[in-house]
């Protein structure tokens, strides 16, 4: 016999659904949403049911957006020339926290991968080629991840930018040895990655 | 300027309140549940809002029910001479689990905790006297972490039941070192309990 009643089991069997988290954590917080003397259940509650009522894709670069356009695509300090692919809203978000870019994005949703059934029509390129045509843009750097499916991808582009005879740079994110990391640790593409494109002193 | 947009801020704010979970686990789970294709956000929302409205405490032994009396107390082939006395509500539950018991539970809601300012009367000790004055409660066993409040807990209930001159036999769980566990991993009280409680072949 279950001895959880059932709209605990309910809420547990909800949460278990969440990434990496099983019928213990799930357990764990169900007990603590039940017991927190505050409003956190119905503030909880609350937030879940209008979060995918309000936030909506941009329709410019495709990151979230609970306006009509997103926050970088709206705002006129950002440099226009530049657009900034990536997979996933995520990497907008991570990217954004390093305060270190001040171009646009645009939000593939996806990478060409074959092995997983996606083809380049089942992400947002059509949109990006739709966009690097627009006048003004001269440089697209492409920040998908270093996988097989984010290189794939990088490479798909750079050919279609080719292919299309437009007269912009396209650019790949740096791969190496992260900042903090040591290299006794490093995987064998990371540290050839790191040895290929190491810069010369006077490119410091 | 932050990233997300407010109602995503909201969801990560919220979550972020559930013991355990960061900045970061909460943008992947408030992420996930945005690009969830079901129902996620919509069902979690429900069952959030009805839990604390449908779950109540057992005004018997004051363990998590959404019936009048919990699923234990209203179980008619439980045994009724044992009260096993936990902690909190999942201590009942892991209890539970391991299907080895068949009496009745009294749930605590705390433990007596002078530094943490946690008086005998802040927890459901006189509810559990009353319930042992009832003729035909024959063992209680006290079932509390064996830490230093659990440990006090049990003593204070031992001496209580004592002083109150009542034909109960109190116990307490064992303590020593889990199945499975390893000796030179556990720590020095451990293994002291493991060693003074030891059995003899006969008790096997």
């Amino acid at each position: 016999m279950d001895p959880y009643p059932k709209p605990l089991r309910d809420l547990i069997d909800a949460l278990k659904r969440l990434p990496g988290i099983g019928e213990k954590t799930a357990t764990r917080l169900a007990l603590f949403i039940l017991a927190d003397k505050g409003n956190l259940p119905e503030e909880l509650s609350a937030v879940l049911k209008t979060v995918r009522e309000q936030i909506r894709l941009c329709p410019v670069c495709y990151n979230l957006t609970d306006r009509v356009r997103c926050a970088v695509c709206s705002n006129p300090y950002r440099d226009r020339s530049q657009i900034c692919v990536v997979e996933e809203p995520s990497d907008v978000l991570a990217l954004e926290s390093a305060n270190a870019y001040r171009g646009l994005y645009h939000v593939l949703h996806g990478l060409i991968s074959p092995l997983g059934g996606v083809g380049p029509d089942d992400i947002r390129l059509a949109e990006l080629m739709e966009r690097i045509r627009q006048p003004g843009v001269s440089e697209v750097i492409v920040a998908t991840n270093p996988s097989v499916e984010g290189e794939g991808t990088f490479h798909y582009i750079a050919k279609m930018i080719q292919d299309a005879g437009l007269n912009v740079v396209v650019s790949r994110i740096a791969s190496g040895v992260p900042m903090g990391g040591e290299l006794k640790y490093m995987d064998q593409v990371t540290l050839a990655s790191a040895l290929r494109y190491r810069r010369g002193v006077r490119e410091m």
